[in-house]
């Protein structure tokens, strides 16, 4: 959440230089996403976000990236397209670093979402799983059940400094999820964390989502149980807001719909979600030194989701349309 | 030149509230300036800056950096002026920390300064002094001759720890300092930090001045010192472009002038310049840990333009017009 790599105002004036995209008035780098160098880059036609592919995001994957937000923006979803240059070239190298030259888009995201903001999130999260029902490419989820399990067994035994037990928890989750975990539900690409961060709003109207570079090819259901759990907790966690959880799926079910599977098995994904964040944030705590600049997130803010969820009555969560 | 605080979206429309800007549209966390939280706010209506101040810039100073940008902004000059809220407030709280709304500026900072680039910032800083003579704020300079002193003991032997024999050298130059720094020349509120990091520029024009935070009332001719140091020289100090060097003072003398006492004493004022940036230079250096995010600059390149000082022929740096 830093700029990793300066860009200078001559680098960025030849940039611009490749597209019909106006000259230079203003580039500050912004604080934002995942670990890529990000710049506003404001020029004499319009503004535009420069972001630099950092080594968090693998450049293999840069291609699956960018078609899956050219197939979304070709379908009119507001998403941060990347610009061809005269070329029709979208990915560029800038200070030595693959780069794209993005669309900008309106909005900021919302701290505390209401539940007419919550049920805006949900109907634009069924949109974008209607619009890649006819995409097909091909990323798998790193965070899925193999990937927590690994995940898990490279925090080992640390995880019990962050609470006591909480390996064993852990450990007992995964037993469980690999009984439980659903099979045979549809499966697509999906954003895979759309948390309130990763949405643009103007009041209670999205402007855009942000940031896919966790999509991948998964349980398309797990989508709605991720964003579920992203959206209708407090921050740590203790309080399920259950008027959001109910604008929420009502929204998705408005533009896309759920199976009676799906609903059934809406608990053990949102399970899987929940276990997923812990590991991340566990990760990331276990490797934070406490005095980094970075804030680190609480793991156990997903701990307590999880319990909330494994005690949850799906026809509750996600009741029949 | 990280965001140290985060605000919310909902605390940022409260805000704005108190101003007649217009209703947000956008709010970017950027990268930028010395150790403050800066947000650049899209309203409605227009662009601004939005900066809360952490703790290495000291509240009560505030004041006085608020009167110098209105000074020069009544004048006419490009600075980042801090708005009034409806009731005339330009002094906030946003997120437990005192805020200002900024006036944005165009223009980027250019990393190679052309000789008419330099020249530009030389008239730009002429006019700066111009403007500043019926200026009568007070804020001493920390880093003077007693200020580098302080801090060269703070180093202390560790100063050999970035170059064998760097200690001595410091304390030879400091002694050389205390028998030769100017006395009787015009003080002023100054500048004192016009690096090109702080001139934003389109092209050759001069579009803004900023981060105005190490200002304070110094001798007046120290600060086209410290920025001849800051602008004729590659990064590593190992090149001094004569070009960009005389762009620069011929600039200065069309838009301010300097007294043959000012010429005279201006190899020992960029001396101390030096002095000044290879010492807050080896603090940091000092006390960032190499694997930091913070890209560390080097000391060394300020003793290579001190040496270049040392040796300077003050007819050939500045002319008499």
């Amino acid at each position: 959440m830093a700029v990793y790599t300066q860009v200078s105002a001559e680098a960025l004036a030849a940039l611009l230089a490749r597209y019909d995209a106006g000259t230079l008035v203003s580039a500050k780098g912004i604080a934002e996403g995942v670990e890529n160098s990000n710049f506003l880059v404001e020029t004499s036609n319009d503004r535009f976000i420069l972001t630099l592919y950092e080594k968090r995001v693998d450049a293999a994957d840069l291609p699956f990236f960018l078609a899956l937000l050219d197939h979304l923006a070709n379908k009119g979803l507001a998403v941060p397209r990347a610009l061809r240059d005269r070329d029709g070239i979208q990915l560029q190298t800038v200070a030595g670093r693959p780069a794209c030259l993005i669309e900008f888009l309106r909005g900021v995201s919302v701290s505390r979402p209401t539940p007419a903001q919550a049920g805006a999130a949900g109907r634009a999260l069924g949109a974008m799983h209607a619009a890649l029902v006819d995409f097909d490419g091909v990323r798998p989820n790193s965070l899925g059940q193999d990937g927590r399990r690994a995940l898990a067994e490279r925090c080992g035994a640390a995880l019990d400094e962050i609470a006591a037990g909480l390996g064993t928890r852990v450990a007992e989750e995964i037993a469980w999820l690999d009984t439980n975990w659903p099979t045979g539900l549809a499966e697509a690409v999906i954003h895979a964390d759309l948390f309130p961060d990763n949405v643009l709003m103007l009041g209670d109207e999205v402007t855009g989502l942000i940031d896919f570079y966790f999509a991948c090819r998964d349980i398309r259901a797990w989508d709605l149980a991720v964003t579920h759990a992203a959206w209708c907790f407090d921050n740590e966690g203790t309080h399920f807001a259950a008027d959001c959880g109910a604008a929420l799926i009502a929204g998705y079910q408005e533009s896309f719909g759920l199976t009676d599977e799906e609903r059934a098995a809406f608990p053990a994904l949102a399970r899987g979600a929940c276990l997923r964040f812990l590991l991340t944030r566990a990760w990331d705590w276990l490797n934070t030194p406490a005095d980094a600049m970075v804030t680190r997130k609480d793991p156990l803010a997903f701990l307590r989701r999880l319990d909330f969820y494994a005690s949850a009555d799906p026809a509750m969560l996600v009741p029949v349309r």
